[in-house]
């Protein structure tokens, strides 16, 4: 561990008597998730960041432009800046002037999230709150000259029904510390020490986020981030170490593999149950995280897509990250606002078969297609949402099995359909004739089974 | 007529025997409306120019900050700009390296629209095109560096199936010699002169428009501003003199009285039949013409609201000019395009029961709310047009007169529906039960009456 | 005359009953230099405008960059500037933060001029105070946002012993008016109807200038520039006609031979008496008009170097108009005060023999060198003012007839020296041995005589 | 020492046997000055830095107008800044475009300089080279986008009469580590371990210069520094080890007292011998080192007071450290360029009396005033140089003991001169009469002594 947190974990070090997780994987490993993550379901991804300037391709500009040299970045970078122009000129016009934390939280919170994830840091090494070890290169010194962690943190505290989560890149491209250790083979620290170890302690005693979302280990080993000595502090000492939870990118080899839970790949979606708790993190605008002026609709998911996505996601055991892509001023832009808001629409209906359920011994129906099922164990019901209206006036859900006179089997925000079983086992539920403006919901259609197995 | 366009003027005179629109109100209104106009109903108007750099409050933003200093527009300037900071210093920003006419009349084209209008040069009395009587003031050296004008008028006679429309403002808010002639009581005339009859005739011969859409009189009338003169030119000797439509802004009181189609004002809806030709222009953006980045969700009309305005303006015999602001950058944003794609999804299957037609006897129902008649006279078809789908299985057609056996119902995108006569009259339209996904489309339905009366 | 000042010129003009100038060249020649000037001497010539900002090369920056291409420029630029960077970009950067009217006017006048020439419009067309031909494209509504030649004017007459002149170029390289009539070979002329002209009429009604520095002919004639015509109210009519002078650039072919006094060529110096009276225009940086930031101390004329023009000049029966290049932020650079300042000590000495003097018979004598003459009649007193100080501890003044006992030869800032009759003619004068603390000044020395002719 | 540059001094070590620099006072102040400094006696400073772009009032810009709250500075910014306009927004206006190496070094030789001291990193923290330790905040990263520092140390090497000085502080105004170092009462040393030590090894070793002039002990005791422990590796194993000279600021106390030669205070002048090397600090411009853009000619010292100021600051054993600031565009204002080139002049003929002398047993004259002695050992040779020059033909030297027929007196840059022996010593000596053309040079004379004591 770093000299400089040192003295913060000193502080805040409680006399423990009971037993405490040791700086190893297995031990690490061992704790179980805080069950607060898993009955969330869904949460709101937000990469903010000097890239939102540009806004051009995708938040990997600079490196795509200056490492790689992709043609349409250096193109685009020749016909509208200066020769000398860098990326790090872009830090002034992130200006955030239209930047509403209380704005942000509701648009949230309409979509019916219970969780947001900030990027407080990606691999440009911009943070977002003004880092005692990022001088300059932070959001309070230049640009917004806004701590944007602390108003967003204080926002989702204020809203009440979100939790915080916090995303911080262990790497960053081009830190001439961590270019120095990766010429070494990370055989010295230089940057772990003064630069991520340090705001990592930083960000949790500052702002005590409830997921910690680790990202970047630019091909390092976990033993070079010193990543189960942090970890161990954050679930022995830290002041969220009852709640917090963290995701699996702490390190080479440790994806899908340590850490808390599991989010595997970018837009991982197995399509099958997984038994480690895991997590979807995708993107509304399919090409980018940050914000991409670039974008055309067709670009951007449907919310019947994002629906679909979701009910997928927690059907197999996994929660959904939806990322948007704030614009440098500051704003959600309408579009994004609207596949929010309508996402919440949805889970006004149909929360109930989301929120607080756990995957179900199916995960989809062996006959019927487009159909998911989930399951609240407390009341044994189960839940099969449509992700299409069958035009035949019926559904045959194969899986459960229903007994007459016990099950009940209802259309969530309408009332209760009549069934019958089918041979050898299932049901066939009839459905009612709806026009459209007598349809409960849009997108997707939940029918909920009381009394079936 | 001033003496810079006389010279253009002379090179264009036809040798003419037929007789000639005279500069009076009496001739000038006497010349019919070309008829593709009303056939066209529906165009896209665009405002873009200086005001799309602050895009904050209205595009009247240079007036409400400076001559009428409301509060928003002050407190916005002194928190984000230095203390001498110019409307004028906002034109460098107005960079439009994003926009493509192509990317642009595509998007248009797919609503459906048949005309556009763009704001070539707005109260603030920068051009979108390099004229030679503002110069510095304008897109080609200022800003963009490109004639805007041209690169649209380009794309839209490529795209080849929309007109092109072009706005101008006569006065303009601060330029000095309006305000002289303004002091004068405009017994003086050196800004129509010297500005803006230079610029229409610029405008005309340059870029050839269909529609030529006046704005902004300065409460100075139309003599001053030689509008029946210059009109009279645009009717008897311009290039697009068979073809052109003009609106009513041509001076104070010629508005929804002289001219050419009548406009009345801004977003005007009569509700009912007017015997002159109009259009409603109007925004989606509720709150302004200009682009806003501080425009939320709730400020842009749904789809479905969009779609009742056009239909009940066409049903009264209007045309609906529905429009955009683009961005200083040079993009119409993704909520705009979707809306602009949607309309055209709902007249691609619709289309037939508003293109083409003319008023009808009857505009709405007089017993079923939220229905709209429209006609075609060649085919001796009548049109209603649903804007709810009727829960109870069908509706009731009170104005036609049908006949048993002639008379045939279509829900168009659909096929034919049962009908059977009301007493004294009418018709009562079987509605078949479609499913969500069954539907022709959304939003609002036709009904096509053959056979009808 | 062109109708814009047409409404003002009513307004000044008076019942006349003594005779008038006409607008022919032989009228406008007629009229008698007001005395003022020839005894003034000594003017600064200020050059700033939007030149200023890049400050680069020349004055005529965006001539050689952008007409010429001359590689110097075009270098300097994309090294610097965004590929679509224009030279109206610049004018943004003239802030001018630093200026302080009252500052330069001390330091001008502390140099010993008598007027000041100031740039109101050079070729560029942007204009230092707030023309209302000229809209958006003035020091009013970009750059500084203050009307400079209103400043400077106040500050002129404030300071009570200088007079004003303003500098107006008629011409402007990238007018798209001006060039129309360019290519029309001038049989048009929107160009001066709509621009020159007004700007003329405004400036002198506006700021009462007692130069009128016409400048810029763009190879047109005097007829297109209506300059008699001008010239005519401006003798006539004009609030300063009484005192007013103006140069002789007013239309291809009238410079060196109608206006009032002549300029002939930049630089101008004839090295002998011209019956016409005439100015030298010349600047410190020998390189520039414009200040340059790229100008090297070899650049600038020495003190000793200015004032052996000084002296040269008045000898001959010229003016000496010398420049300075103030910043794009306002400032007089320490180089230039330093000369001027020199200046001011050297005319505190010698002044003299300077002001209100005229040509003697002989300019330069025939056996010294680097001896310049001047002669104020009305005390019949002959100076005779030396380059170099005579080693040998004597010099020889050839060309004047000395009396003894009634010839009285001075040093000034010194005494009464010795001298003896030389044969044919002349005198020997006897130099006092002085160390550098003693000598009555730097750079040049008079001897005045005294009952010699 | 720090962790981090640990590293390159092992790579560095040498095999010694010879005894070694203990990191005490005691033996760091053991070191014998390395005899070129001495002798070098003339030295030009250079203030470059974040602070040439405001270039108003102070290179303290930053502490006065934010930490100070200093009014003139607070208004400055208010007038001309956007309100949340920070320090920091600066630097991407540090451009020097106009910076080339090899013109400044020929201005900086042409003034007589035997070494330059570059304010590699002045208090504000930002480095002209692209520090590791100090990304983005840097000439590297931000403005300028090049290594000043190593433009300037190849253009010194190239140039070959100047030796290379680096000035570096030790603490920063506002950066947050050495804030929380201090609010530790330095008990914490973050800031020295990860940003000041590895800065000063990073420089020695890459740029290898010959002074190492510190600056800015923030208050903090050398221990905190561990200034003794760096200068240890300096003199025992650097690769400047046998040349390099270094000052006395490394740490509270330690000014005047230990270290290289002393500094003492910012235009230190004692006026008498002192025991220990020291150096004269001072600027030409009186209020700042700093380039100001609001400095006024009356704020430069004169030539003939810099002259003054070396031969008083060199007959009293000093050397002289005087000061220019270039602006932000890379550029030594002509003002500047010009005292440099006089300072040459000057030398060029006085010379033999400044380089390579020793302070003599009297520094000044004790009859005749502003006369100061200097002394060549090796050639038994007194220098006795004239601040003025006297106007009665001879000058006194009371001080030294001359003896008929031996002593020789030489007016330098003119020939031999006689003199007189006084009662009871020195010497009258007979000055020639010279007028000012004929002066071996301006503004101060040597007499130079061989064979008098």
């Amino acid at each position: 561990m770093g000299a400089f947190p040192a003295v913060l974990a000193l502080l805040l070090l409680p006399l423990l008597t009971y037993s405490r997780y040791q700086p190893t994987w297995e031990s690490i490993d061992s704790r179980p998730l805080p069950g607060w993550y898993d009955q969330a379901k869904f949460g709101i991804f937000i990469h903010w960041g000097v890239f939102s300037v540009p806004s051009f391709g995708s938040e990997w500009f600079w490196y795509y432009w200056q490492k790689q040299k992709q043609p349409a970045y250096v193109d685009f970078m020749q016909k509208n800046y200066p020769p000398d122009f860098k990326y790090q000129d872009f830090a002034s016009s992130f200006t955030a002037e239209f930047f509403n934390a209380k704005e942000w939280t509701d648009i949230l919170a309409s979509s019916g999230a219970k969780y947001i994830v900030l990027t407080t840091k990606h691999h440009e090494g911009f943070t977002l709150w003004g880092s005692k070890v990022s001088w300059n290169w932070n959001a309070v010194d230049v640009g917004p000259k806004r701590d944007l962690v602390d108003e967003i943190a204080s926002a989702v505290r204020a809203q009440g029904d979100m939790r915080l989560g916090l995303y911080h890149s262990l790497f960053e491209w081009f830190n001439p510390l961590f270019e120095l250790d990766a010429a070494n083979l990370f055989t010295t620290n230089f940057f772990p020490t003064s630069k991520s170890l340090p705001e990592l302690y930083e960000l949790v005693v500052k702002y005590k986020p409830e997921v910690l979302w680790s990202d970047g280990d630019g091909d390092a080993p976990a033993k070079y981030w010193n990543s189960t000595g942090f970890l161990a502090w954050l679930y022995n000492d830290s002041p969220v170490r009852d709640t917090v939870v963290t995701n699996d990118r702490w390190g080479q080899g440790s994806i899908c593999t340590h850490g808390g839970y599991y989010t595997c790949s970018d837009r991982y979606q197995p399509g099958h149950l997984l038994k480690h708790k895991w997590e979807n993190c995708m993107t509304i605008d399919t090409k980018s995280w940050g914000y991409r002026r670039n974008a055309a609709l067709k670009d951007y998911l449907s919310t019947e897509q994002l629906v679909g996505t979701l009910v997928e996601t927690v059907s197999c055991g996994g929660n959904l990250l939806m990322n948007i892509g704030p614009t440098h001023d500051g704003r959600i832009a309408p579009i994004f606002e609207e596949r929010l808001r309508q996402m919440g629409q949805w889970l006004k209906v149909n929360g109930e078969g989301i929120y607080n359920t756990t995957a179900w011994r199916a995960q989809n129906d062996s006959v019927t297609p487009h159909l998911w099922y989930t399951y609240r164990p407390q009341e044994k019901t189960v839940f099969a949402v449509l992700l299409q209206w069958p035009d035949k006036g019926s559904v045959v859900l194969t899986e459960p099995v229903a007994v007459a006179g016990v099950t009940k089997v209802e259309l969530l925000g309408f009332g209760v359909l009549q069934w019958q079983a089918m041979k050898p086992s299932g049901l066939l539920v009839a459905l009612p004739s709806l026009s459209v403006s007598q349809m409960p919901c849009q997108w997707a259609w939940t029918l909920k089974l009381t009394g079936a197995t």
